[in-house]
């Protein structure tokens, strides 16, 4: 794959193709391009600002306007520059911008919940393969979100405890399933992996968002970042993947209950007809085995 | 792709390669094989039967054996007689079969949910061509069936009204996303539909679970899917799908907010992360487009 190519809106001196540029990091000095991290708006935006928030009856029905942000973040200026052969320090600036937008886009009243997330190869959903990551900005809390908060929330109620400072505890101590950890981090094999490979990116300072994140669990998110896909990259010959940064809606920053991770979803398998009818997903592989086959045992 | 496949499990000759045969239906004399329907046990099953249903502690986690059933419908002799091209008559004994076997494995106390449906294609989690359906009975009801069922009872408890059946008079007045209807049935887009082309054929007539249709509305089903499927056919070319026959878990079978009905999911876009987060789908189609599009306007 070239460094450069003429017809990627991501590259340099293609700026002519996107809608307008938000924000930038400085260059590294390679290639003679003055950035390292460039945000740009969606061409082809899932939600659009402007819109309102208002819901709307339709006999039986509700609706709403598709209100929100929905942002590219283009992780280099080089085509080929995919995250795993990153230096250390374009990662750590990666986080950092992940971080700079969430909190920015946080401090709009009307964005309800901030989604970051990065999606690679075909399988993954990606249509680009220039580098980059993405983020929505949406005007509602989505069910799903509503349904993890409320399932932590009632774990604390009988407990006491936040249900993922245990896991953390738990998978620790177990480490049947832990892949690596740092000083802020441990990555493991949820016990109950939906699909093969997942990985969870756990810190282990109880915090509810992402948005209060220190400068130095941003360095050690990024390191352990880079390496589980560098692990996945070896192991797995360059899975397609995605990746996501669960955090938590407006209004729940700093419940004891909820803690933010980044979760990693290689696309090995398919979902069909009974995963739609259930919502259980069969994951034909053992939780354990990944882990060991990720750490090359 | 020829009528018969040497390699191919489910073409007849070829019963060596088969664990068992269930059950089968009287053939329609043609090529000189005596069944048409044929079920089998799945020889690679998600879930199995003679391992116990208990739950297990693990420190904070919950687990269970896989118990359950998972077999095969083979739905004709022939290696390429997919369901649009069959004779209604053949369709009709699919559905009769689907049926008999829904009833037989819902009669087992240790089967919490009977769940019916059909991939087609590789971006539905097909591995072999020749046309099939599958059933997978599970030993609990999924976390996201009771989601549903509470949804419906709180829906049920403001207006003393099913649900399904709201929706179903809503649509057939509005009709902007109907697609076809006859005496038993109505086929419409749903309101929000999650996919582009999903498609909800939904019974006219309240009935929880599936287990309870009578014969004429099986007749009426039967030509409802094939229409629906042979419509997909015609305008998409053939696309990739899923569909499942949502019935209702053991003891729920004759609440008056729960309405069993079939949905059928073309699989035209992928899922990514922001769905993985968020549990809400971007469709980028209108369903009323969707509607017109299948009628052929």
């Amino acid at each position: 794959m070239p460094a450069l190519d003429d017809r990627c809106p991501f590259c340099p001196g293609n700026e002519r193709m996107l809608p307008s540029i938000i924000m930038e990091t400085p260059g590294q000095g390679q290639g003679n391009v003055d950035w390292q991290v460039r945000v740009v708006p969606n061409k082809f935006p899932a939600l659009t600002p402007g819109v309102d928030q208002a819901r709307l009856k339709e006999g039986i029905y509700l609706s709403m306007p598709g209100y929100g942000r929905h942002e590219v973040i283009i992780e280099s200026p080089f085509h080929n520059r995919d995250l795993v052969i990153m230096s250390r320090e374009e990662v750590e600036t990666l986080v950092e911008v992940y971080h700079r937008r969430y909190v920015k886009l946080m401090r709009e009243k009307q964005n309800m919940m901030v989604v970051i997330f990065r999606n690679h190869g075909p399988r993954a959903g990606t249509s680009l393969v220039h580098p980059h990551s993405q983020l929505i900005a949406t005007g509602l809390v989505p069910g799903h979100v509503r349904l993890r908060e409320r399932e932590a929330e009632r774990y604390f109620d009988e407990t006491g405890r936040c249900v993922y400072c245990d896991i953390l505890e738990f998978e620790g101590l177990d480490r049947r399933r832990v892949i690596l950890e740092n000083r802020s981090f441990l990555a493991f094999v949820p016990y109950a992996a939906e699909v093969p490979f997942e990985i969870w990116i756990v810190p282990r300072k109880h915090r509810a968002g992402f948005g209060a994140v220190p400068g130095d669990e941003k360095i050690d998110l990024a390191h352990a970042l880079q390496e589980i896909l560098a692990k996945l990259h070896a192991r797995l010959d360059d899975p397609d993947y995605n990746y996501v940064i669960n955090s938590w809606a407006r209004y729940k920053a700093d419940e004891p209950h909820l803690h933010w991770y980044l979760q990693v979803r290689p696309r090995l398998t398919t979902t069909a007809g009974f995963e739609i009818a259930t919502g259980i997903r069969i994951n034909p592989s053992l939780p354990e085995q990944d882990a060991d086959y990720l750490k090359g045992r």
